[in-house]
């Protein structure tokens, strides 16, 4: 499993994923799951990545080949003109694996299962965050909901809910964000640190802040606890039914 | 969707389960899906289901009529001697409805989706909790894992992780629990008040404190003000982190 979260702010984007990977539980790895596309001074465009891993990684593979084919008429992501046009070359890399894989993956019994957050800013549009589909196709976040998860997505939605909105500052929406990966990991084994996280601020067009963040982390093992505790005291202060 | 908890406290069983049924979502009705068999100073037997209706509630008309048949030698839950035995019962039932309609539904792209939990006390037993599957077959609680949920589980499953043990004081678990329910109804529309809950303590063979709370119940909004209250004060009592 995979937990992905991308947010959309007025202050800028925030991408965090989680770095685990298993086929069955016999087969648990590490493997990232946040990719950078980054022209300093013109475009960042983050992609992450959940579903089956032999499909998201022929996209990445696909997307990068592109780039490195230096083919002037090739259409990539270096190269493109907005990010809506970057959503459907990431959607056109998903139909064309899907062409040459999926009839093989169906004599296996297994599902062509892959979605693609895509979000950053290309010079000359603000920076915008689109979620990818297996089928190809794709939507985009607005102001009224200014996010999207992928993977392991149930566990940590409710506190991204309660506290997450457009204008909310980028440093409160990545504590609310270790909180949420914190939620995830503790209900579900399949999603673990260390947490890869990237904060990109409106109009700088340059990916400078990315960060991993480790199970021992100082600031994320303070959030846990604190959250924790935090939790307990609350459940304690709130009464009990007074029913017989 | 439905979302349905089972509680096995060292002081007694709690039931817990929404009241939202829905096929598409312009067709959406209460339904309850708490099921009390009874007979007093002897058992208290309550049956909550999940997955789809037609399904559990032949299963449910089935447990009724058998006992309603009045026929010596039909085994059924009121003369059942084991709350093992009355799981399966309630799996042989759920046998017979797959026999029946398995093959039909498949003709129409639905799976052939149920479980049930089942709890309770017969006299001679300690209290138990089972959780039996679409395909017949059961598993029971442990103190070391005290619940079972079914349904809509992923969002209201964090906060009975961190608070409910085998030893949690039975009111206290009945917070916990409306805080589940909160989570969930605020974050799945197919979930929804008024809630069923029933407390059943120890060796007293006697369902006597069934409550159906609605979205206006004083307690209940007063948890669910206070929850959220906290949460936020938590949330900003926090520090953020302080990396530039």
């Amino acid at each position: 499993m995979t937990y992905c979260v991308g947010l959309l702010l007025k202050q800028g984007l925030v991408f965090a994923s989680d770095t685990r990977t298993n086929a069955g539980v016999d087969q648990v790895a590490i493997s990232p799951k946040m990719h950078v596309f980054e022209v300093k001074d013109d475009r960042v465009i983050v992609l992450m990545t959940a579903g089956n891993l032999a499909i998201t990684q022929a996209v990445i593979a696909h997307l990068k080949a592109a780039i490195e084919s230096n083919v002037a008429e090739t259409k990539h992501l270096n190269n493109v003109n907005s990010l809506f046009e970057a959503a459907s070359l990431v959607g056109a890399e998903l139909r064309a694996v899907f062409e040459r894989d999926a009839e093989y993956l169906k004599n296996h019994n297994i599902d062509f299962s892959a979605s693609i957050l895509l979000g950053g800013q290309i010079k000359g549009e603000r920076p915008r965050l689109f979620n990818v589909y297996a089928a190809g196709n794709f939507i985009e976040t607005c102001a009224e909901t200014p996010y999207f998860q992928i993977g392991e997505t149930k566990y940590g939605k409710p506190i991204i809910d309660r506290v997450v909105k457009y204008d909310t500052d980028m440093m409160d929406a990545v504590k609310c964000l270790l909180i949420s990966f914190d939620s995830t990991i503790r209900s579900n084994v399949s999603v673990a640190a260390p947490i890869d996280l990237l904060r990109y601020k409106v109009d700088t067009l340059h990916a400078d802040s990315y960060q991993r963040i480790t199970e021992n982390d100082a600031y994320y093992l303070q959030i846990r606890q604190g959250w924790a505790d935090g939790l307990k005291s609350v459940f304690s202060s709130l009464p009990n039914p007074d029913w017989c």
